[in-house]
């Protein structure tokens, strides 16, 4: 790539959070960045501002009356082509003039246009959880037939790769690695009394200590499941076995990970919680860029505290290590049960502390382990999701 | 170099702490590492069994007569030459079977081997001061005429190494370095009252809570010395003015160094306080090897704490950072100053608190600025001793 041209980037999920984040890096690098093609699922009001402000060659609503009304708005932008529904996502995807995509589209929604996007064999930033969780050796396989470049997005995983030797693909036993740790926030139940957990309201549950984020994420912060699926997403990306990635209690929030080396050395990823940084070190890696971040002040944090997680106020992470072993069907069931098991306690039919159970029997129940297909994984979670639904209206858990 | 060939080491100061922690990785690794030649001052009888343990083909010691007792000693061992004097210093430093050079002699008779290998095009481990300290310029000048790659061992600037991408010599702006960040334990002094310094005896001085080390380096890192030598060193090193390397109080001295970079990320390294990393890390870059040093605990530790450092309590600091504004002359002159008055506390014949002023002093008084030649920078930091034991002498100081 010349480097007097800039390089072309593809946004999926341009309208949600980590599109914003990513679009205002960019936007600080119009000399480095071009948005060639962008996606989202329906907002139109929302994409046409981006249509005017970024002027992409191509954007695809997933609605495909969201398409038409977007066709009609920018009808004066003839230089923007709308597409739609999946194709038109994997058009985005795979669009000829981008070279650098971002995965940004949250859920099972976001998972064909990824892989899309990594068999092109393009630089892949994944921000998208069920890439790895759900479709992990599928992804990482294509990847390595491509040549595509993945990097993670995500705060925890971004902080590892950061702290590894900078060589995506190589195998980390070769480079001294000897552990990788998460840090987990610890979510607001922190210290709280385990035998309380049975009345945890659904406010008390959203009100995340350190981040601003969704409810069903802030629910998977407060059960640690979140760090469960980040273990899973870790191991997966970085090829590590399950008992060299360990999570520790950070209550700051401002240490996101650490690796560990055969000679003593732990290097840590540090920083203001701010997508922003994550996605601009994946963005210009391996160079660096501004992101409108200010540098963490120790000082003004003046103290950072580490402990262990309770396994005991935590079950889910016990859970996510046990799918981990058990195989990519299990991690693949493992999230789709706790997004229904998440989505019935924030309804109000679920009690918070029988999360963990609800969904330990759904993997209890789990048919033959699923072939290394979208079509197979997509669908063994979905099995997963009927499951705990219909495990749910059997109401054992109420 | 053929990877099934062991690396040529030479071993400057083998008989010291850096030595043994050095001997103490490469007896860890003998596949890898074989000790080709040591030198010492005058330790015959640890000497002799170094001698015995490696059988390297050379060995010298600073001291004659330490040299002719050697020879009778291991007369024995017909493989092993004994030089003596300064060029049998050099000698070691420039083994034509060595590839890597550990320069870990302390002080002025350092200097001249360091430069010798550096010279020579090797691997130079640097734990010397000295060499960038008076002689920062010249080393690093040398280092890119000859080719040599200079690794820092010791914690803090192989910290902030190993947060930095891995190009010794490319310049750090373009890798998005904002600012390297050495912590500082606080020493014993951190949180006394200023109004007592006066009365700090040489006991309290020496009482070094984290680290065991010398009594000269125990005051140093009381005075926070140590600390000014050591941005002094890191500005040398990287290529950075003294602005970009700040200082941070941190008294569990885990966490040796903190890089920042632009897109809003800190990297940090941290570990137990043992040299055998950095040592191991400089060694084996860009591989790494087993050091023998537990990982950190960071859950047994449980809390990091930081602070900035007090200026007024640590005039020190502000005198290192006016010293490089001012010049190699003035840095060489700061250590030898620095060096004479707190021999002189040491001694009982100085206040603790009237160290920095008897420094201070010193530099005011300072000749024109000397050329960019070993002679010439010695000679100016011998100029620094005098001149502070005349003033010293004068006795205005007591």
């Amino acid at each position: 790539m010349d480097a007097a041209e800039p390089t072309g980037i593809a946004l999926l999920g341009a309208t949600g959070s980590i599109g914003a984040s990513s679009l205002d890096v960019i936007a600080r690098h119009m000399d480095r960045y071009r948005v060639v093609a962008l996606s989202a699922h329906r907002d139109v009001a929302a994409m046409e501002r981006l249509c005017r402000r970024f002027r992409p060659a191509l954007v695809a609503m997933a609605d495909p009356h969201a398409a038409a009304a977007l066709r009609r708005q920018i009808s004066d932008l003839s230089d923007t082509a709308v597409a739609e529904g999946a194709a038109g996502q994997t058009a985005v995807a795979t669009h000829a003039e981008a070279q650098t995509v971002i995965a940004g589209i949250v859920g099972a929604a976001g998972l064909a246009p990824c892989l899309a996007a990594v068999e092109a064999g393009r630089r892949v930033l994944i921000a998208n959880k069920e890439a790895l969780v759900v479709a992990g050796s599928l992804i990482m396989n294509a990847a390595r037939r491509s040549g595509a470049v993945l990097l993670p997005i995500d705060s925890e995983h971004n902080g590892l790769f950061q702290c590894l030797p900078a060589r995506p693909g190589q195998p980390l036993s070769l480079a001294g690695v000897e552990r990788l740790v998460l840090t987990a926030s610890g979510g607001p139940f922190r210290d709280r009394d385990p035998a309380t957990l049975s009345e945890v309201t659904v406010a008390e549950a959203c009100a995340h200590p350190n981040w601003s984020m969704g409810r069903k994420i802030s629910v998977d912060s407060a059960t640690m499941m979140n760090k469960g699926l980040e273990v899973i997403e870790a191991c997966r990306f970085f090829g590590l076995p399950a008992d060299q990635v360990e999570v520790v209690v950070h209550p700051q929030s401002y240490v996101h990970a650490l690796v560990q080396y055969r000679d003593g050395s732990t290097l840590a990823q540090m920083g203001n919680p701010d997508m922003r940084t994550p996605i601009a070190n994946a963005l210009a890696w391996p160079e660096r860029v501004a992101a409108g971040v200010a540098p963490l002040d120790l000082v003004g944090a003046g103290r950072l505290d580490f402990a262990a997680p309770d396994d005991q106020r935590f079950p889910c992470l016990a859970l996510a290590r046990a799918a981990l072993k058990a195989g990519r069907g299990a991690t693949a069931a493992l999230n789709g049960a706790n997004e229904v098991a998440v989505a019935e306690f924030l309804r109000g039919g679920l009690r918070y502390d029988r999360i963990a159970g609800v969904i330990e029997e759904t993997l209890a129940a789990r048919p033959a382990e699923p072939d290394d297909t979208l079509e197979a994984l997509i669908g063994h979670e979905q099995w997963a999701r009927r499951q705990t639904t219909e495990s749910l209206q059997r109401g054992r858990h109420r």
